[in-house]
């Protein structure tokens, strides 16, 4: 039996996983596609994917990350020794950390429809031997799980040890245990919902008008030409203002000016706040798709775990994981309320729950930033099936 | 004495003031010019308003209604018999109703700035025999208020029975109380906060960028030619999400979907969250100047009545009126703790101030809905006052 090898070497501080590749696969074929919940039948798919420790003889220590909107398949270590950024969830993946890479062999891989090496939008259609753009089939968060399950399944791995992800990566998780039972032993969905609310919906559609309305967009035709960073770095900021909390934008900011004492008196940024919205605005454009934001906030507004069943405790039968639900108290875009939803449904179905609310002001972020007493919690779930894996 | 006579006709319903009609007034002259906070003196003014109900002999049954961000002076009656809509606190404003035209005399005028009637961006500038546009100075929720002074004792009245406003109107209220102490009796400041918070300028700026990206905004000068209608919609439609809670939203909108049971899996309009943002901004655009908006926002971002003193406390001092403060449990944009501050700051000085929280779930549209609760509150609070006079 091929032990799958970590791709990182170990040139990095201690609790780094080094140096790391993101690779690629081609997925499904013509004469076995992709089954989109769309009705499209697609293929070839390719998904970027890292990984970092090493898979177990027994293939039982599999760990998959799912990103949210804007992350990606690179989710800890570097890219190059002098890369100065590491991985988007660095702080939780790693020797020793939440995700334990001496224990764990842990896969995070680029959502299909995203625009990091994974097939959508701004990838090439075979057929065209042009980008898809708006010809790209509208793709869902089930999409994207049957996606991953073929990279794992490629990878040799019949059942994930866990499956986690916050905000649209909590979505892939908790559709994970309900479309694949048999396969996730556990699951880690973090600051989620079970369906957008109509607010998500309406803060998602405004982001995609405010793309719409660049004329750079040119329907969605614009590769090759110059792409409307106008609209996308406005869809980010409106993004932007919901992941933070009232009080964490109240004490980062608050009515600090940038530059002088008294106010300006014209339209400039001269509130610290505005400064930082066009900041990540800006950072924004330059990695990422507008095309590929409009697909996923769009998979985004589409997840409903209830859809087809009568009930989410009707839906959540189906779901045979251990779960480990995380949510935070100033988080108002997937408010604690919405998981903790989740978690009393799953309670009711007798299932094995521990539902975990995080005081924290950070608002959404958090899961991004609530590292320590994520990894307390996540160390300790995990470390639990690890150990009793190892008594079975 | 000349008893200024209410504008209405009684043509309409018992509790209406019937069809009114806006008037406009120049204040201001080039000897005796607007000082604006900015710097620049400013003349003249035109400011449109409307008035229901009858000035008192003794000119001390006055009271002033201050408008929020989209408001305009017509705020009751209707302007023909045929009208439809009638002024925008239609139902707060009439015979025995909260500003009861039996006893007061309402007043309500377009602030500076505005475009409905008062000099703003869209209104020539006689010097240049064109729209300002942009060359229309900043002006500030003091500035407003230094101009509605002015129409107030054009009008004859030299202290006002009361002062009131939501939002942005309640900015102006507040604002009244420290700059005028004299001239109002009393203040009913609703839904609003003594300063912008970092969320509520940030809010604001996405707003404004929308603006500023649509090619049709043409920096400002685009009167005569195509309005940037796009953008204008797109503000208002991330203010209108700011406006609702979530969950009025859940169970205005919740999931429903427009026309089909089924997902259409395209990016038009599905849900119907996303039909109503756009009815509002396609409503909006018909009614509303672009530059009247940024100039408004900007407004909004620069109130802050600690400025110039070491705290809240010490800058209400200056008040001297009675105060009615009434919150909403679900505004989300101006929250119910800062509404409290306020309230508290007042106490600590020993200023009279009630506080009031009301619960409802329509977020920071309740000022506009909760037409019940705020008529009880206010009739009482009025009626007091109006008493008291009497037994002087």
């Amino acid at each position: 039996m091929t032990v799958i090898k970590s791709n990182h070497e170990n040139h990095a501080a201690d609790d780094s996983v080094g140096v790391v590749e993101t690779r690629q696969v081609e997925l499904f074929t013509a004469d076995d596609p992709l089954h989109l919940e769309c009705g499209t039948e697609f293929a070839p798919v390719t998904l970027a994917y890292e990984t970092y420790g090493t898979l177990s003889e027994a293939r039982d220590n599999a760990i998959l990350i799912c990103h949210a909107l804007s992350g990606d398949a690179h989710a800890a270590g570097v890219h190059s020794p002098e890369d100065p950024k590491p991985g988007w969830w660095d702080r939780m993946i790693g020797p020793g950390k939440a995700f334990d890479t001496e224990k764990y062999f842990v896969i995070c891989s680029n959502v299909l429809g995203g625009c990091k090496g994974s097939t959508g939008p701004s990838t090439n259609s075979p057929r065209m031997d042009k980008p898809h753009a708006l010809g790209f089939p509208m793709v869902t968060i089930h999409d994207m799980v049957v996606a991953q399950k073929r990279l794992v399944e490629h990878l040799g791995i019949d059942r994930l040890l866990s499956v986690t992800g916050g905000s649209m990566g909590g979505m892939q998780a908790l559709d994970w245990t309900v479309s694949f039972p048999d396969s996730v032993v556990s699951a880690i969905p973090i600051a989620t919902t079970y369906r957008l609310s109509a607010q998500g919906i309406a803060f998602n559609e405004v982001g995609r008008q405010a793309i719409f309305a660049d004329p750079h967009w040119n329907n969605g035709d614009y590769y090759g030409a110059e792409p409307p960073d106008v609209g996308l770095a406005l869809a980010r900021m409106i993004g932007h203002i919901t992941y933070l909390s009232d009080k964490s934008m109240h004490e980062k900011f608050g009515r600090d000016l940038r530059y002088r004492d008294k106010y300006a008196y014209d339209f400039q940024q001269e509130f610290q706040v505005e400064s930082y919205l066009h900041y990540q605005g800006e950072k924004f454009i330059k990695r990422f798709d507008a095309n590929t934001y409009l697909y996923l906030t769009k998979a985004m507004d589409y997840f409903d775990l209830v859809d087809g069943y009568h009930s989410l405790t009707e839906s959540l039968k189906r779901a045979t994981a251990k779960f480990l639900m995380i949510a935070f108290t100033s988080d108002w875009l997937f408010p604690a309320a919405q998981n903790k939803q989740i978690a009393n449904a799953l309670r009711t179905n007798g299932s094995d729950v521990t539902y975990v609310e995080i005081r924290s002001d950070y608002g959404h972020d958090a899961f991004l930033l609530e590292f320590e007493e994520l990894t307390k919690l996540i160390s300790a779930f995990l470390g639990f099936l690890y150990e009793e894996k190892a008594v079975q």
